[in-house]
């Protein structure tokens, strides 16, 4: 293994004390089947095998490569699509693998693809008020119905607060948790079976409705979630070199740039340092005390973490200045 | 070969006819040597060599990878890696290379690098305005002198105006352009040889100062370099297919999501519709006119091309309904 010092760049860095950290405190407050991971904030069956030696089995996941990565990794004891798919190749692909698939319906038409494809078991995806997948909750009996008459089990309904995870105030979180889990346990109530799978990193200890929680982000974290009263820390920042400095307009300029880094919520940071901008392979900054030099490694935190392992082949899990592990990054695509 | 209809989702789609008029004409405004296009844009060693078939020779690089790449591909008559990099082992790579390697130097320490790889020719890159790499005018003919001190070959100077290539007022542009290339002329007084490299897409009719012009969007385009007054034509899209919908709010979602999206420049488009946002997998629109159904394919066109396709594996070049060529994706990363 190497130094940190010797990695190409950019390259992603897991501090793994840090991950150890954060999956040992979300083990503690949801044990066992009370979390499923969700695999598409790391994309790595490593990190989801750290996962599982934490007690977690079961795992979401968004899209049927990741499904297929899981299972043939033999860590298909029970796997959700949580994800609408109504690609029949793709369908076929994850129905024919020796693991236990669940895949969310919303419509007529995902429940026909999903049985089509002989897939045996489903939950029924709820809108509860995240604008994207999910029926509305008055809907969902008549679909667990057609779902049964299909075949397929039903294994009972998911739902997630998207809009509500990162509100900052935690007693808003409180709130509107309360009124999205209200329409699903009365979605729930219509559809019957055992599991209520909804909430995410940041009402992982808020959402009291559901059977288990699908948090993916709180393994690594982000600068977003960063800000949010949470008990996980950032584990995952992007190591980059400084290629250039400007003394006279006191900047400098590393390269980590677009295509190393998710930009939906905007811009990374830098510790000690004001980001300026990034532009395809370069992120200019200025700093509070004196600038690095060409040369010097700087760790970039990005702002959202899924984007951005998205771009990259491998984590780099380090231990200090030790890099300990070389995980790639093997559930990309679709 | 397939049909655009059987193509797994998402998939980046090149129209073919787009893309050859936007090749044509380049090639007629820039004949030969005077473009050097940029893989950056593409990474795509296919879509260079379609570029070469139009005339163009001599390519612009921004990661090593990118080079390596080209040379190995048989395109390495005349590349520039128009980015500084410190990295020993990445810069021996490229030295190494059956191929005519030029670097761009801003720093006693990137001439050093460079020239302790092994590598053989330079351009001085000079600041012309944006913050990013380059040194400032008035040090270009030091640089020059200690890079021909460690026998370096200095080819000339290069300055992109990055800042100035997206103004949306032509006349504007061309005012900013003028100045910018003010101070590469001073350098390049300073630094001697033949080549004065600058420019972009934005301002490949409008830069008569550089020798050669480094346009990479112009093949592809966006929707963000789509607003100006250029004769290229968006020629990238998103294939995604609608995997829910919402009739009672009037919305549907489809299958491009933020890992299929550069999105530094905001939220792609869809014609005929309003994208509300993007999430991890999806994009939430409503439309025009009637919504689609569940399993409709449509166009997501990206807003900036360069970090989209770093997404992606694959080009899935169409005529009409027809997949002519499939191109890999063959320069990602770094």
């Amino acid at each position: 293994m190497t130094t940190v010092g010797h990695l190409a760049t950019p390259a992603l860095v897991v501090h793994g004390a840090t991950l150890d950290h954060n999956l040992a405190a979300m083990a503690a407050a949801l044990p066992g089947s009370r979390c499923r991971p969700h695999v598409k904030a790391h994309k790595t069956t490593a990190l989801a095998r750290r996962q599982q030696a934490h007690g977690h089995r079961n795992f979401t996941c968004a899209t049927p490569l990741e499904v297929v990565g899981m299972a043939r990794a033999g860590l298909g004891e029970d796997l959700l699509l949580a994800n609408e798919v109504v690609e029949p190749s793709r369908l076929r692909a994850i129905a024919q693998l020796d693991a236990r698939i669940t895949i969310a319906v919303d419509s007529p038409a995902t429940i026909t693809a999903a049985a089509d494809a002989g897939l045996h078991e489903c939950m029924v995806d709820v809108n509860v008020g995240l604008p994207r997948c999910g029926c509305a909750p008055e809907d969902a009996g008549a679909l667990a119905e057609q779902a049964r008459s299909r075949e397929l089990e039903v294994r009972g309904v998911m739902g997630y607060e998207g809009h509500v995870v990162g509100l900052p105030d935690r007693a808003e979180r409180v709130r509107q948790t309360e009124e999205c889990m209200a329409l699903l346990v009365r979605a729930h109530g219509a559809v019957g079976g055992p599991v209520v799978s909804a909430g995410g990193t940041g009402t992982f200890d808020i959402n009291r409705v559901a059977t288990e929680i699908q948090a993916g982000s709180y393994a690594l974290m982000d600068s977003a979630y960063g800000e949010l009263d949470l008990p996980f820390r950032r584990a995952l920042s992007v190591l980059a070199t400084v290629v250039s400095t400007n003394r006279r307009d006191g900047y400098a300029v590393a390269d980590c740039g677009l295509k190393a880094l998710g930009m939906d919520h905007g811009n990374p940071t830098i510790d000690g340092a004001t980001v300026w901008f990034c532009s395809d392979e370069h992120v200019t900054f200025s700093c509070d005390g004196m600038l690095p030099k060409v040369g010097d490694r700087i760790q970039v935190w990005p702002a959202h973490v899924d984007p951005t392992i998205a771009y990259h082949e491998h984590l780099h899990v380090v231990d200090d200045d030790q890099v300990v592990e070389v995980w790639p990054v093997d559930l990309r695509g679709w």
